[in-house]
């Protein structure tokens, strides 16, 4: 079973994922083994049976648990103190959304309707672990390539975990935005919005009710941020109606990295924000008004982070004026259609 | 001109290092061109022509500029608004500490009396930027190998960064250990060297007054923590007898980390408290007795991170126990003289 620690200082949880444990010769091996050829590739269509069991499938996704899960589904809960720290045990849930039948490794190469199922299948997921009351929030990411953590086998997909805390960079999200809220009584991302599309200089984007744009205070270079115009803290709130123009706004932010940076590694998370069912009434007051999903996409242009995820200091070599405005020029063929 | 631009949302701090400015193309060329040959070194002795002229320099360690330095040394600090976001003119201090004469090019090599003239030298740097007051801050840290963020010149050297605000990793282990101190009266890292000591699963060495261990939540495998026995916030202010202590420590850590690991890339940071000449009194009234400075090390042991700076959600797949155990038995050459 893996262990949740609490970093006893800052109160960061961390996942000791015990199953995995790794051996100092396990490290560095890796990039020297071959990827996956695609007649042995366990996500095509036709080898079911090299994956395990299907959790959901729909529209040509399919859902199957992680073989090396990080968190574990069966058990209850348990909290306790070692000393001064605090532990427990490694409740969740982690699947795998594999995005195609088709062996097409990245998800800007798939076509705008298969992107849309895959939004789809994110949210139904999200929708059935809302159900376990164990959970706090659902992380949604994808890892694309080896350098963000992909793994040997070129087939998209994306992860979701499920967890019984909620992550410090969630937590940090909403204690800025309701801090923002009190203030000024308005979403910290809807002022973001705007002011970025009256300002226009690090907009890459505008689709049918969603920005895709390079942040103020980019941390990394060509980091590109996906967002709904139209105010709301959940993403699997999101209307059916919309799925298609994410899918096209996600497709063309993807598209456009991929272009622009001749096809880099990359991570995206959706931001969004935590369960509620189990906080009393008041808790998360004021949350449906001042948080704001969103997609953050970090390409991982390797060499450039430093010492900085080891001090929150971050230092990015290309203003995210400059990133947006080659992002905007590079035109992909999402665009032109 | 640099600039520092605030996160709105979380309050982070980040530079964006405008003169530095990167285009698409300038991404992963890096990897394939060769290190610098060591007759072309510019940090080698004889070779200080090729070098910008020094700061400083004592017992083979030399200090001098970075010649493309993330912050400017000229100017007045200038804080301004730009609508809703916060931004400032990259104000800073930027050092390179060339760690002995001869090329060598892991600090885990150098005999310990060089170890402890690069402490010096570190300290000696500190104390002369503290009389600046238009910084906060001054991290000290190296990059050790290309994944690390480290150079093509393989001579050893350690970073000085000095910055006009706090780092947000230095902010939240002030929080942390204050709302700790606050509670118990007690500083929560020495709570945690007891603790360590006493049971002992996670400690690596110790040596004359400092401890070497894996911590408890590391977010990272062979994440190694060096801590001094003896309170103190400021890593300034070491007594003098004890450089020679903190360089054996130091050198152990580093030489166990190399042997371990097969000399895995890494980088560490000097975690110390942040100067107080420019708050009012008060301010900082506890932060002597509740923080404690250390060294941080990470080796990067490259794929195992994937979207986890993302999040603030972290996966480490060897649990810091067999981590240490096996650090504890790999016997370095440092340690058996």
């Amino acid at each position: 079973m893996p262990q949740l620690r609490k970093d006893p200082i800052i109160g960061r949880w961390v996942i000791i994922a015990i199953e995995r444990a790794k051996r100092p010769g396990d490290f560095g091996v890796f990039p020297d083994k071959e990827d996956i050829a695609q007649d042995k590739c366990p996500f095509c269509a036709g080898h079911e049976h090299l994956a395990p069991p299907e959790i959901f499938s729909a529209r040509g996704v399919r859902v199957v648990p992680s073989i090396a899960p990080i968190l574990r589904i069966e058990g209850e809960l348990d909290r306790h103190g070692l000393g001064i720290y605090d532990a427990m045990n490694g409740i969740g849930a982690h699947e795998i959304i594999i995005e195609a039948p088709q062996h097409i490794s990245n998800t800007a190469q798939l076509p705008v309707e298969q992107v849309e199922a895959v939004i789809a299948t994110q949210i139904e997921r999200i929708k059935d672990l809302h159900n376990d009351n164990r959970f706090k929030y659902v992380l949604v990411f994808k890892n694309y390539g080896h350098a963000a953590g992909g793994s040997r086998i070129n087939h998209a997909r994306s992860q979701i975990i499920a967890t019984p805390v909620n992550p410090k960079r969630v937590k940090e999200e909403l204690a800025g935005a309701m801090k923002y809220f009190e203030l000024k009584e308005r979403c910290i991302f809807c002022d973001i919005i705007k002011q970025e599309l009256a300002e226009g200089t690090r907009i890459i984007a505008e689709i049918d009710g969603f920005v895709v744009l390079s942040p103020f205070a980019a941390r990394f270079p060509f980091e590109t941020w996906v967002l709904p115009k139209k105010h709301s803290c959940d993403f699997y709130k999101l209307d059916k109606k919309e799925f298609s123009k994410l899918a096209a706004a996600l497709k063309v932010a993807l598209s456009k990295l991929s272009k622009a940076l001749n096809d880099p590694p990359y991570n995206y998370v959706i931001h969004t924000a935590p369960f509620r069912n189990t906080h009393k009434p008041g808790y998360w007051r004021t949350i449906d008004h001042d948080y704001h999903w969103h997609i953050e996409i970090i390409p991982r242009l390797t060499h450039m982070a430093g010492f900085e995820w080891g001090t929150g200091f971050y230092i990015n070599p290309t203003p995210p004026e400059d990133a947006a405005r080659f992002m905007k020029e590079t035109i992909c063929d999402a665009e032109v259609k």
